[in-house]
């Protein structure tokens, strides 16, 4: 791309089959949102949606709403939405719990399919949590230990030792994204299962996991989908796993019969012996009106914006600011719908642009990362952040 | 008790010190509901509170909510004002996930403390989950086995092969509490840890966990305290065994530094060190809004309207329908907040009483269970329940 005039940029907008979407949004004054990556804004609809789940669902429904409303099959309802932008099969996801809370169920379940083997992979320096989780699992199991590799790396780390592995489909920082489809077969070729972290990838990139040859993934509401804040995670396993795997966190919902009230578990068939608590219906009504907005907005006009927002931040920003290291991959196959710049004022940088209202994410030690979505951010709002920028850049007192 | 007039009964709800109590709810016209234990009703301040959180928070906050509107803090927040509630000190409770996860990881903490005992011991006949939990802990864990007694055996059926004991403090049936001080001295003689599961005990009888020597326990936000369906859980632990236990799910929320984003876990100090993943907020505060309603109501008056509502029950009910089986025992110090009477056609006469607008709770195989929540029942509400039971008797199709 070569630096397009502010005349041209508003022409793009103007032309933007997703334009409609950002008035679904309640989006505030004065703001130039990118970090949709770390909390999806309120849709409209979803305030609407909540206001009806409290006053009548709850208020007037009381517990007859477990039935009447639908709350009993929000998990698997709005799983089998999630599913849609997955490339998954109807009843090959469920809402449930948090990220970590999943991840930790899969990658027990994962690791129970190869009890002999004694490794958890996963990679050093991406999401924590990812590696928490596996390090917390080899705490409480004997013989069982972590390794860890660097991305390029990954593929050839995997061996007959490997129990399961964790990956983190798109950084959290770089935005790196891994080949699945690649990353799959490898594992295949080891017979072992990646649990895959979809985080910053679900509502982010195109996904297909049945067609890569994925096995389990976990997701997060609150980013990309518009979930709200804290949203429940979504969990994935391909059917053909689903009868041969099993939760560690064996709760009454995850039953195949929770109002039997029996002693002994029995596992729920498919996807449902996943869950395990009773679900939080005011985390899950949000988040299924976030995806149910997701879903009314053709998926290639999503993924070709997503490139252009960032074809065009990166192109303003290497002409004005052309201090900042490019930390993303540039091919939109190897990413995921978030900019990263290393800088070494990140910190301040990152100060300055929320006060003059940019708000990105600042992520230790040096990293400045703006959010790219599609369906509220327009392309003018991205010329005047890498203006922002500049201006921070021209008072000289950061870089 | 003798059984009083209508009259009389009338004159009780004017002269009760927490009928003010009764408006701060959105209760259905029509209804009398006496399932407050299964899902407690929506308090007006809740809806008024979630507005904002929806709209302000969320809508114009994004993501700055996190530090700005208090979200961070807030799952220790919520957690010492439900510690007043348990008899708790501030940083001895925190809200996180379920009762379910919270119970897994709860357990394994204290078995954590004893790696070599063999047995996970709890009641037969309990809540499930409880039962599913040390099931689903020991598949996971290698020589590990459950062990099960009735209640009156439990104290005896600990030992020191020992590792950890679950128990449900109050029968989700019967109703029925055990003496917890006495099981907690009983399991310290033993050298464990008792694991209290208080989903029918929080804001249903009077606690005193430090007092009587509890060291962990997770409790319900659902029921008795009124914090919308599927709230998230408490979970206690006592503050000097907190530095010697942590959580199996090692999330970034628990990590004592979570925005470092380090790949080494170094769990957060004391209580906080049980969060795992990102807290849901709108399930947060809809349960911190009806635990300020709770608190805001004096203790005395609730235990002493709790104990008389229940007297009122089952006298009425002893006279106008003697052949309902009375299973919860009558002193208050030896059960919860709720009444429940066997009857075989328990399943058909909890239809009947619902299409008449007497909502309480049917649990297989044959028990009537009532909720008696002294916040917005009034003791004409079940003067009214127990006139519907008869009805119900009297067309003679039941029993």
């Amino acid at each position: 791309m070569n630096s397009p005039t502010l005349a041209e940029v508003r022409a793009w907008d103007k032309h933007d089959p997703l334009a409609p979407f950002r008035a679904a949004f309640a989006l505030p004054e004065g703001v130039i949102y990118l970090d949709g990556n770390s909390l999806g804004p309120l849709p409209h609809a979803t305030q609407a949606r909540l206001a009806g789940v409290i006053a009548q669902e709850w208020g007037t429904g009381l517990i007859r709403g477990w039935n009447d409303a639908g709350w009993m099959a929000a998990p698997a309802r709005t799983g089998d939405k999630i599913a849609r932008l997955l490339g998954a099969a109807p009843g090959e996801v469920i809402v449930a719990d948090s990220t970590t809370v999943n991840l930790f169920k899969l990658v027990a379940a994962a690791r129970a399919l190869h009890p002999e083997r004694s490794t958890l992979l996963t990679e050093a320096g991406n999401f924590p949590t990812d590696r928490h989780i596996v390090d917390g699992l080899a705490g409480l199991l004997p013989k069982l230990r972590v390794k860890t590799a660097a991305s390029d790396q990954m593929a050839s780390a995997m061996d007959g030792d490997t129990a399961a592995v964790v990956l983190c489909h798109v950084h959290y920082r770089s935005g790196a994204r891994y080949d699945m489809a690649a990353m799959n077969a490898a594992a295949a070729r080891c017979g072992t299962t990646i649990v895959w972290d979809l985080s910053h990838s679900a509502g982010a990139v195109p996904l297909s996991l049945a067609a890569d040859g994925a096995e389990m993934a976990v997701g997060c509401g609150y980013k990309f989908l518009n979930g709200g804040p804290g949203a429940p995670a979504c969990l994935y396993v391909t059917a053909a796993l689903q009868d041969h795997v099993r939760s560690p966190i064996q709760g009454w919902i995850g039953h195949a019969s929770p109002f039997g009230f029996s002693d002994k578990y029995e596992p729920a068939p498919g996807i449902s012996r996943f869950l395990s608590g009773t679900p939080g219906i005011l985390g899950l009504a949000a988040l299924e009106a976030g995806v149910d907005l997701f879903l009314a907005a053709p998926p290639a006009a999503i993924w070709a914006k997503a490139a252009r927002l960032f074809d065009l931040f990166r192109c303003l920003a290497a002409t004005s600011c052309p201090a900042l290291e490019l930390l993303t991959p540039t091919d939109p196959s190897h990413r995921g719908s978030h900019i990263a710049f290393r800088c070494p004022q990140a910190a301040s940088v990152m100060q300055a642009l929320i006060a003059r209202g940019v708000i990105g994410d600042f992520r230790p030690p040096d990293v400045l990362r703006f959010g790219l979505t599609p369906l509220y951010t327009r392309y003018e709002d991205v010329w005047n952040a890498v203006e922002a920028v500049e201006q921070v850049r021209k008072e000289g007192l950061l870089f």
